[in-house]
C-alpha cells in the first residue's frame, strides 16, 4: 500500500470536512448505522473468520482466553451496543463550530475564535483484538462497510481508510505533513515507541498507576468500599487501583478490616514491613511482604501495594513520584486535607471519597470516549469528542491594516472590546 | 551541570506551584519587578559584556547588525517595556482554578474540570539574541535577579532555572518523566529537530507562510491596503505574507494598482508567466518571473510570490498544499465566499479584508504571548497564559463506588445532572 497516498487522501478527505454541518454527519451517522444493520451477517462472518485463526493462537498458548472473547463480536449484546453507540454520537452536541471567544479590536475588525476538527487522525490499535491483527477479517469487513455508507453522503470515503501492517504505521509516521495527532490505544510501549518516532503530537492513552490514601481521619465503611470497589472491580483496567497508601495514626483500626475484605475479593496484598507487622500473622497465600519495584508495577490483577505514610504530604509525594498521573483517591472526611491532596497530585483525576474506577468518558457523561490521555497537553483524563477539536481564529475586518495602529496620537489604539454578535453572522 | 538534578528541581517546584494563589502570583510579579528595576546597572552592565562580544562577531561577518541590536537591553525603552511587561501580566485574570465542566454523577457525587498549570516547560531560544548564547552575561543576570526576588516568596526560586549549552538541551529532551511541555523559539529547522528528538509533547512556533487571495469581488482599495501592509509592515516576522493569489477576473483592473503599490514598497514581485503578462514591460528589478519554489519559500524580505487562481476553491487548495497554516486572508465583498475561504482553509488563522500581520497575541487582546503555533492540539495560533494552562478533573464523593452503577433496575444510573454550586466550595 502507497502510505503516501493514503495520508494525501485521508488530508483531502479531512479538508472537505471543514464544510460538512451538523446535519449532514447526523446524516452520515444514520446510514453507517443502517449499512452496519444490513450487513450484521456478512460481518459476523468475517468475524468467524478471525476466530477461527484465533483458536489456533489460543491453543498454541499465543492469545489468552480472555483476548479471544473480546475479539467475539456475537456475543451478547456486543453488535447492538455498538449500534447504540452511532446513535449517542448523534445525539451529543456537535463540538465543531462554537465561538469560545470573542473579540473587537478596532471598529468593523472582529475576532472570533471558532472551534473546527483538528484533521486527519492516526488511530493504533495494538494487541486488542477489536482492532490488532487478529480482527483483520472483521475490520476490513466494518471498514468497507462504512466506507460505503459514506459513499452515499457529503463526507469522502477515505475519511475512512484502515491500515494493516506495522511497515504501513512506521511510515504513516513520518508524514507530519498530512497527519495531525496519532491516537494509540494499547500498551504503554506502544506509547513510548510512537511518541519516540514521531514529529506528529501523540495523545497518549497510556495506562494507569492509580492509588488510592487513606487518611487519619477517613470514615472506615467509605474507605472499605472505595478500596475494594477501586481493586476489584475491574483489575485489567487502567483505571484500577495498583497502591494502597495509609495513614500511620489508623493502621491499628483500618488496615484489618480493609485487608481483610481486599483477601475476602481475593487479592494478594503486597506490603510494607510497617505494615505487614500490624496484620494478624497467617500462612494466607494473600499476603507476601512487598518489594521495591512494586510500587511502579500496574499489576492489572487482583493484587495490590500497600504503603504506611506519615500524612497527605507523603502520600502526594509518593503518589507525584510513582504513579502514572492518570487517577488518584483520598478517602477522609477532613474537606482542608482533601482539598491539599486535590491540589497536589499531579494527576489527570483527584478523588475524593470516591472510587478510582469513576476514570472514564461514559461515567464522566461525555457519551463517547477516546481514551484515557495522561497527557498534560491538549486533553487529559477520559477524552471526549472535545480531543478531537482544535479552533481556528476568524477575523473579519473592513480593509483593516496594522500599520494605522501603534503609539503616537496619530494612531489607533486596539480595542478589545465585546463583540455585539449580529455583525459577522452570516460568514460564521 | 547535572541536567537530571535540573528537571528534578524543576519538577519540585512545579509541584509545589499548585498551592499558588492568585494573591501569592501577584506578590512575586511585583517582587520581580522591584528587583530588575533595582538591579538595573548590573543588568546593564552583564548587557555590555555580551555587546562587547557581539561586536567582535559583527566585524568578523558572523552576526548581523539587526541580531546585535537586539541584544542591547539598553537602547530605547526596551527594558521598561520590560517591567510594564511584567505588570500587565499582573493584571491579567489568573487562568487556573476556573471550572470549565462540571456534573453531577449521582447523589453527593460532583464532578468538576478545573484549570491548573501545564507544569514544567522547557524553552528554547535559537539564534536569537533575546536568548541565544551571545546574550548568555545578561540572561545570567536576569534570572539571578528572578531567582533572588522569588527566594522572598511562596515559589520556590527552582521555578526559573538557566540552561546554555546544546548538551543540557539535549539531554533534557530525555527527561518525560519531569518535563511536561517543551517550547522552541527560532527557526522550522530547530522546531522540526526538537519535534524528531523527544518525547515531550512540543509547541511549535514555527515560522509562517501567509498568503492572500484577492477575490474577483474584492474592492480594490482595501486589496492594495491589504496586500501591501502584509507584505511590507515587519516583511520579517512570520505572519507577513509571503504569497499573493489573485482572481483571473480581475487582473486588468486589481493587479496593475496592487503590483504598483508594491514595487512603490520596494518589494520585488515573483510572478507567475500569466500575472507577468498583464504587467507592463518593464526594466524594473522589482519584477520577475517566478519559479516553482517560490511559493513554498518563506522569504521573510521584501519579496512576495505571485499567483494567477481561478476562483475560492483554487485559492484554498493552493494554500493548503504550499501554506504553513498560520494566517491566510481572503479580500472580497461576497460574504459567502469569504466564509468558504475561512471554513476551508485550514489555518491557525483565516482573515477576511484584514492584513495577516493582525495574527499577535496582543493585538489579539491576550496580554502576553508565549509564541505563534502552528500545532493543531492544545493552543493554536497566538499563544496567551491559556497554552500554559491545561485541567485536572476533581471528583468529590461520599464513599461511591463503581460497583453500584449498572444496567438491571437494582442498579444505579449515573444522573449527569447541572452542579448547584454550592456543596463542594471549600475542596475546590
Amino acid at each position: 500500500m502507497n502510505t503516501i497516498k493514503v495520508a494525501q487522501n485521508a488530508r483531502a478527505a479531512a479538508n472537505k470536512f471543514q464544510y460538512v454541518t451538523t446535519q449532514e454527519k447526523s446524516v452520515a451517522l444514520d446510514k453507517i448505522k443502517n449499512i452496519l444493520t444490513d450487513k450484521k451477517q456478512e460481518i459476523f462472518k468475517a468475524n468467524r473468520q478471525d476466530k477461527e485463526n484465533a483458536e489456533k493462537l489460543v491453543n498454541a498458548g499465543l492469545l489468552s482466553a480472555s483476548l479471544f472473547k473480546r475479539l467475539d463480536l456475537e456475543k451478547g449484546d456486543k453488535f447492538d451496543t455498538m449500534l447504540k453507540g452511532i446513535s449517542d454520537i448523534d445525539q451529543l452536541p456537535d463540538p465543531t463550530g462554537q465561538i469560545t471567544y470573542s473579540s473587537k479590536l478596532d471598529e468593523g475588525l472582529e475576532l472570533y475564535r471558532v472551534t473546527c476538527p483538528v484533521g486527519v487522525l492516526l488511530v493504533i490499535f495494538e494487541a486488542r483484538p477489536e482492532g490488532g491483527k487478529e480482527s483483520s477479517f472483521s475490520l476490513n469487513a466494518l471498514s468497507t462497510a462504512i466506507r460505503s455508507a459514506l459513499a452515499d453522503t457529503v463526507i469522502p470515503s477515505d475519511a475512512i481508510q484502515l491500515v494493516e501492517t506495522r511497515e504501513e504505521i512506521k511510515s504513516l509516521l513520518d508524514l507530519d505533513d498530512y497527519i495531525d495527532l496519532v491516537i494509540p490505544r494499547g500498551s504503554n510501549n506502544l506509547v513510548k515507541y510512537i511518541q519516540s518516532n514521531t514529529r506528529i503530537p501523540v495523545l497518549g492513552h497510556a495506562d494507569g498507576l492509580c492509588s488510592v490514601y487513606v487518611d487519619k481521619d477517613a470514615n472506615l465503611d467509605k474507605a472499605v468500599r472505595i478500596v475494594v470497589d477501586s481493586k476489584v472491580n475491574y483489575p485489567a483496567a487502567c483505571n484500577s487501583a495498583e497502591t494502597l497508601l495509609v495513614n500511620r495514626s489508623i493502621l491499628s483500626t483500618h488496615l484489618i478490616p480493609i485487608a481483610t475484605a481486599l483477601q475476602n475479593a481475593n487479592v494478594r496484598l503486597h506490603l510494607d514491613s510497617e505494615s505487614l507487622s500490624y496484620l494478624p500473622t497467617t500462612n494466607s497465600s494473600f499476603i507476601q511482604e512487598c518489594v521495591n519495584e512494586d510500587f511502579d508495577t500496574e499489576f492489572l490483577d487482583l493484587d495490590i501495594a500497600v504503603k504506611v505514610v506519615g500524612g497527605v504530604e507523603e502520600a502526594i509525594q509518593h503518589i507525584n513520584s510513582h504513579g502514572s498521573k492518570h487517577t488518584d483517591s483520598i478517602v477522609t472526611e477532613n474537606d482542608q486535607v482533601a482539598k491539599r491532596f486535590m491540589q497536589g497530585v499531579d494527576a489527570a483525576g483527584v478523588y475524593w471519597n470516591a472510587s478510582t474506577r469513576f476514570a472514564d468518558g461514559f461515567r464522566y457523561g461525555f457519551g463517547a470516549e477516546v481514551g484515557v490521555s495522561t497527557n498534560k497537553t491538549h486533553a487529559r483524563g477520559p477524552v471526549g469528542l472535545e480531543g478531537l477539536v482544535i479552533y481556528k481564529y476568524k477575523l473579519c475586518g473592513n480593509g483593516h491594516i496594522v500599520g494605522e495602529f501603534g503609539e503616537g496620537s496619530e494612531k489607533k489604539k486596539y480595542l478589545h472590546e465585546n463583540v455585539d454578535g449580529t455583525t459577522n453572522k452570516t460568514v460564521l
